[in-house]
């Protein structure tokens, strides 16, 4: 059960990450450069990273480690659909409202469902199936607008190409997901190894580069924006991205892309729960179904069959299956005195 | 199946049922007393009851029939309870709003479960219980106001009293449910003999009655009141009010609460469905999500174990089980090229 306990923290550190980017903030806005984050988070991974796989070496047996090119040329391919992801995010965002997005969002959940079943060929039973669309079900419940909020109406009236976009960067952030957990689990190479070789950092200089020629150097070279107006909180954020990093590709070896999805769910909801207190955030009834039907949902997906269905006498027999009770074993039944 | 062709009937009958009483609406009101009508359903339920139970005398062997007074004062016991609830009902509404109360409601859900567990000592698998909790989350999810509309966040501001009888009418109405079951199962009398005693017309009569005094006879007698003002469309809510009452008891003998309230919820969200078109309702993505999540809940409840978890081999070894990719099988497993 490490993998519970890891799961766990992941969902803390997720949720806190929402609670601390707010906190950075000061009167509502950034003083700092947002997409500087992520190139920091990616830099500590890659320090920590280095650092164990500079330890292990140190041990007995040195950690396995697969150098040949074709191995490590297919590890930068999750940063590249994440680039190509982002991109599509912030075209989607010129179409539809960010609340909307955040709807469509959730489709990722089920997206990663088929990509785990048909690209990774892992098989899930009917009811995990039934608990991943109900996942997915509960987190939009969750974000569904209450009564008098601004721009509801807006949900069904963005234009078509939106919806698309929406819907193919669901694929997107599912496709690296899954290619990771493939990477990850392809061969017995160290974790930190593995870490080393997705180049983070590379990616996130290359994804500021991007933003920077498309304003067209107005703000200045990034390098030159990095650390400016960063705080002690700023810093926690950068960290806590970081870890939480290093976490999910622990996940996406030694336990899979479903566990991940379900601990950003959690964390979302949890991040929800906390802004009530912290940020005096409405709480919405749809908040509270939405909490209870992911929670059905996880009960659903890890519990083991024979702790919900019981013995297989009575799963197979249908215990209270009403079509058993057209015969004499109702008149019994029914005879309980109450 | 037969009981699953009668519970589809119910839904229609019980959907069409919400539909009709609005159509015999003109301009928005009753142009006739509505409480008439359980009365005259009631009427025709004993009315086609007592000519089937002659029926059956007509064939060979004669239909069983308990007629010592013990058997039949406990009869009238359900309808003294919805005599009861109608009265809590009508008090409650003093206090919460009606979609408050709607939306409580779905606590019957809930409640008929435990009384069927715990009354009738019929045993549920956690993944029935979990897909009870479902159905009663998804009725609530469907009814959860879209924002604009009005009185929505009058929902958690009652006085506590409200939901208190609200809470209560819950138990009250899934206490008469399954006393009826227990009524209709605890022996083989015939089900036209058992729908005869249920006094259904009777204590109809009393709650006219109840209600001409709580208004001080201000509107006449209720018999003079009666089929003042009725349509065709009045008649057809009768009637269908009626049928519909004749099939509840016909699946509390041959298959369960559970059942009902399955086939009542179903035609609760098809009727929502059907307002789109008919009273061009407008459609909230609340209501979608409710659909899904109860036919989801559905699925659980009555689809067999095998079908939902798969073999027991994969039961017991949790196939997709993370805990399990902690050895060699994930290489083998990841090692399968995209």
């Amino acid at each position: 059960m490490r993998w519970f306990l890891v799961a766990a923290v992941l969902t803390l550190l997720t949720s806190s990450q929402g609670i601390l980017t707010t906190l950075s903030q000061s009167n509502g806005k950034y003083q700092y450069d947002y997409a500087t984050v992520p190139f920091l988070a990616e830099v500590f991974k890659l320090l920590i990273s280095s650092f164990l796989l500079w330890k292990e070496f140190k041990v007995s047996s040195p950690p396995r480690m697969t150098t040949e090119w074709k191995s490590v040329w297919s590890f930068p391919i999750p940063s590249i659909i994440y680039l190509v992801h982002n991109n599509i995010q912030f075209a989607t965002l010129t179409y539809v409202d960010p609340s909307t997005y955040q709807i469509m969002g959730n489709l990722k959940i089920v997206t990663t469902g088929l990509l785990f079943r048909f690209f990774l060929k892992r098989r899930l039973t009917t009811l995990q199936w039934l608990a991943i669309i109900l996942l997915a079900i509960g987190t939009t419940t969750s974000q569904v607008k209450g009564c008098g909020e601004a721009s509801c109406d807006s949900l069904f009236s963005a234009p078509v190409q939106g919806y698309m976009l929406a819907l193919l960067s669901a694929w997107l952030s599912a496709l690296a997901g899954v290619y990771t957990e493939y990477l990850m689990k392809k061969n017995n190479d160290s974790l930190y190894w593995q870490n080393v070789q997705l180049f983070g950092s590379i990616f996130n200089m290359a994804r500021l580069l991007l933003d920077d020629v498309r304003v067209g150097f107005e703000n200045g070279p990034w390098w030159r924006r990095l650390l400016s107006g960063y705080t002690i909180t700023t810093w926690l954020v950068v960290l806590n991205l970081g870890s939480s990093g290093l976490l999910v590709s622990w996940l996406m070896k030694y336990a899979d892309n479903i566990v991940k999805v379900y601990s950003t769910s959690m964390a979302m909801l949890l991040t929800m729960v906390l802004s009530v207190f912290l940020f005096s955030f409405k709480p919405t009834i749809q908040l509270f179904l939405g909490i209870i039907i992911c929670m059905i949902s996880l009960h659903m997906y890890f519990a083991p069959a024979h702790m919900l269905v019981g013995t297989l006498a009575a799963a197979a027999g249908g215990v209270t299956s009403p079509a058993a009770n057209t015969s004499k074993e109702i008149a019994v039944d029914g005879k309980e005195e109450p």
